[in-house]
């Protein structure tokens, strides 16, 4: 095919007539070549990796669709704790939530009287801040006023008073987006100068995937899991100036509660970390999407925010501090709307109207997840007909956390050659295990990580899906997995013994490969 | 303050005790500096536009908030034709709809006799495919299955019985989601190889605003204004070649129905746009969120899926082409779902492992969007018992869109000085307006667009939001605005009367100003 001869006959005739199993050509008579290969391929999205949904998961799915299509395994189900998705593991929506949320869908509900009052008018005041009252606006960048409003007075209960205005709230598409919006901003400059990004080891890979993304450079600290993965300001010391040779750190990110560590950070321990910025001139990201999930009765969730206010108005006034919620964790676990917020402190004012342009590309934040995230700030009030229920099914499910975080830790702490840390809030337990010298020469010489190995034999001889501990990052030589508390108590008791047995399995087959002549 | 005895304090102590409005210092005696400043934030994100939602809106939001307090303006309202958001401009959502997502959010209302079987059916289906059967889990990254299936079997009945696999369907959030993720992939090389990106001018700005945030080259082709804004292949090979020059042109973009322009592509246009692509071993994108919005009876759509196949095998199992739906626009007008799917063809298989591997960063799509995607593929059959009233809200949608459509387009070219290319499809009118020299000087004198500064008048003086030309991309020396075709048919009428006295008055003040001697 010659493309200057096409052109001057009428294109679409002749195509016709050239319809076949040809070779694909080009008019240079070439074969026409992919334009996106793997050499092609943008180099920041082949850097990035995200373990929570890699290929143990993937490998999890076809043995899932394998059994359902007869095929044989030594187990009949896989139990998927490698992500925290409260629903598809079994825990039921909160009620008034999902009220609200069809009643915003479908306001002609608004007159059924299956339906409480209280449901009702928090679905009325969402539907009058939408434009022409329908969750099928756009809302503002920022998103819903009357939102972001409930928000700002949730913040400043949760916080006993410290001021908070909404002004400074952004609803956002789940905790991620916020999260990767404010990271977006902060990267800039090259070589020594590109911005460092401080992040826990171990992490929630979101942060390691979004600074591939965007080509910043990662600074790890390292958490202390010989004291419950507390955060060592001295390590965060160590890592600040070590990274100081070779860029420019500009953020510190917190988890806490910790993903996948699980660990509640001290009141002590958040004023230093926040005394550390104001003194190296850190913007300060705290992702404190596990606030309503702390589970050993002497520890409390502090927000960030309030211990800045309580340092004083010179640390209140000027630290830059993003804070991270979300509607798919806490009792609630609604991953699927996609809710979530930030509240931003001492933006600069240019710098927060080039925030809002960023998010004004992509329109809006879900609607209807901005209308899960009102109920979760805006929950019924004592006095109201829909608290009593509310209220059971919250305690119901923390409850039940609480019982499966013990569990967790303590099953696991009877395993040899596992050792876990108290499970103290979010979803997740993070234990060390102990690898035998032998599988991790044999896991080396395949050029994978012991622990994904160690997973992947898991998941085929138990079905059991975990994520390895490199996936989030770990001292070298250490290994580890990470497994949510969130099954059914009675799977996660199958799910222990399981994994307790093939623990000591996998132990005996290396301890013999390595002992060979006894 | 002294850091390093601070250390050695009881930190919260001290702290409380130095309360006051102290100016902010760090330990080296200085002020504490913002981290996050216009001259430290990350110039992609600096170099992003958006018109749509740009400077305009917000004064009409001042405007509007202002209004409401009482302030006095020459209007007693603020009319917003600057963006595509149908529910905020009066439009009602579809009934079946709006039921198969308030059954997805509240299953109880599954045993509700006021909700139709067929809107049970639907929402049966999809809490099938979801996770724990809750719209809370998340879905796999691509999107539920079962609604990747439907959106497939739409294809395949829209395209006439051309194949569609449903693992090339990914669900987005929003068409915005996928073209973004897309054009990610798609971007490398530095300086001479760096990827070229062809798009329309004028176009939807989240294009070019999604080139400069990832820093790639924006090549633009221009739309033949006086040929009712077709797209001239020769103007294609041009900017190809020009651009040839200096970067590497891997993509091209096509939106079709247009935005802003709103024409309808021809049949013969979209085969010599897929040759061209062949050729030149271009990944082809094609932004089809307007296929259900045409309006002229002698035009249809085409999708780019279909051409590509009828131009034979050589052609459809090798040209890269990723083509894009939204629940936000068509005769639903979703916006706030935040929905949307994009089918994938011709992928290399390591790169769509690594596109699937980019999306699950973000875990999924909002799952509620999801559902309301599927309504969307998959409504009522004509057997089914919502059939009837959902025709009737599609038909009267899209037949008062068409009126509006004409109404736009016909009055507009009574107007002196303005002229209007028909609205054949999509949502806005983009006429092409005529601004005395003397308006363009002082405009430029102000360092601004005179576009601008016509749109800015236009506002305060009669309430009228409309987004400048200059935001979408013109010929130099050419002046448009973009005006959305949503308002109701009433309230239309009102605003393009006072368009019309604003701009002979507008014309009128300048012809005074030119001559002054006369």
């Amino acid at each position: 095919m010659e493309g200057r001869q096409e052109e001057a006959r009428p294109v679409g005739t002749i195509l016709a007539n050239e319809r076949g199993d040809t070779c694909p050509k080009n008019s240079n008579g070439k074969m026409r070549e992919k334009t996106l290969t793997m050499d092609t391929l943008n180099p920041q999205v082949k850097a990035v990796e995200y373990a929570v949904r890699g290929p143990i998961v993937t490998k999890a799915g076809d043995i899932e669709r394998g059994l359902q299509q007869g095929q044989k395994h030594p187990f009949t189900e896989v139990i998927k704790a490698n992500i925290g998705d409260s629903h598809a593991m079994g825990q039921k929506p909160i009620t008034f939530l999902r009220q609200v949320v069809a009643l915003c869908s479908f306001p002609e509900l608004l007159n059924s009287p299956s339906f409480p009052e209280d449901a009702k008018q928090r679905a009325r005041r969402i539907l009058q801040g939408c434009g022409g009252q329908s969750l099928g606006s756009y809302s503002a960048s920022q998103g819903v006023d009357c939102i972001r409003q409930d928000v700002a007075v949730y913040i400043e209960q949760r916080d006993k008073g410290v001021p908070a205005d909404w002004d400074n709230i952004y609803l956002t598409t789940g905790a991620s987006d916020g999260i990767v919006s404010i990271l977006k901003m902060l990267v800039s400059g090259q070589g020594r100068s590109r911005s460092g990004v401080m992040i826990p080891i171990p992490q929630y890979p979101l942060y390691s995937a979004a600074i591939s993304e965007l080509e910043a450079v990662q600074i790890n600290y390292y958490l202390d899991e010989d004291n419950c993965w507390a955060l060592d300001i001295n390590e965060l010391h160590r890592a600040y100036q070590a990274a100081k040779e070779h860029c420019h750190p500009r953020v510190i990110c917190i988890i806490n509660p910790g993903n996948p560590t699980g660990q509640v950070q001290s009141r002590k321990c958040i004023e230093e970390v926040l005394h550390f910025a104001y003194e190296e001139n850190l913007f300060v990201m705290s992702d404190e999407v596990y606030q309503d999930n702390v589970y050993s009765p002497d520890l409390q969730f502090h927000s960030f925010k309030k211990v800045l206010y309580e340092m004083g108005p010179e640390y209140f006034n000027t630290v830059e501090l993003a804070s991270f919620h979300s509607t798919s964790k806490g009792y609630s676990g609604e991953c699927g709307f996609r809710g979530g917020y930030m509240e931003v402190l001492n933006l600069d004012l240019e710098v927060k109207a080039q925030l809002v342009k960023l998010l004004s590309v992509r329109l809006c934040p879900p609607v209807s997840g901005q209308a899960a995230m009102d109920v979760i700030v805006n929950p019924p009030l004592p006095h109201e007909p829909s608290y009593l229920q509310f209220h059971k099914e919250k305690s119901a499910v923390l409850g039940a956390l609480a019982e499966k975080a013990q569990i967790t830790e303590q099953t696991l702490n009877t395993v040899p050659g596992i050792k876990c840390n108290p499970v103290q809030g979010a979803m997740y337990a993070f234990p060390r295990i102990f690898i035998p010298p032998r599988a991790v020469e044999e896991a080396t010489s395949l050029g994978m990580s012991p622990d994904m190995v160690y997973c992947l034999r898991l998941l085929e001889e138990t079905g059991i899906c975990l994520v390895p501990g490199s996936g989030f990052g770990q001292r070298e030589g250490t290994y580890h997995f990470r497994m949510t508390i969130l099954p059914t108590t009675e799977k996660l008791k199958v799910l222990l013994e399981k994994l307790r047995d093939f623990h000591i399995k996998f132990l005996k087959e290396y301890a013999s490969l390595e002992e060979p002549k006894r």
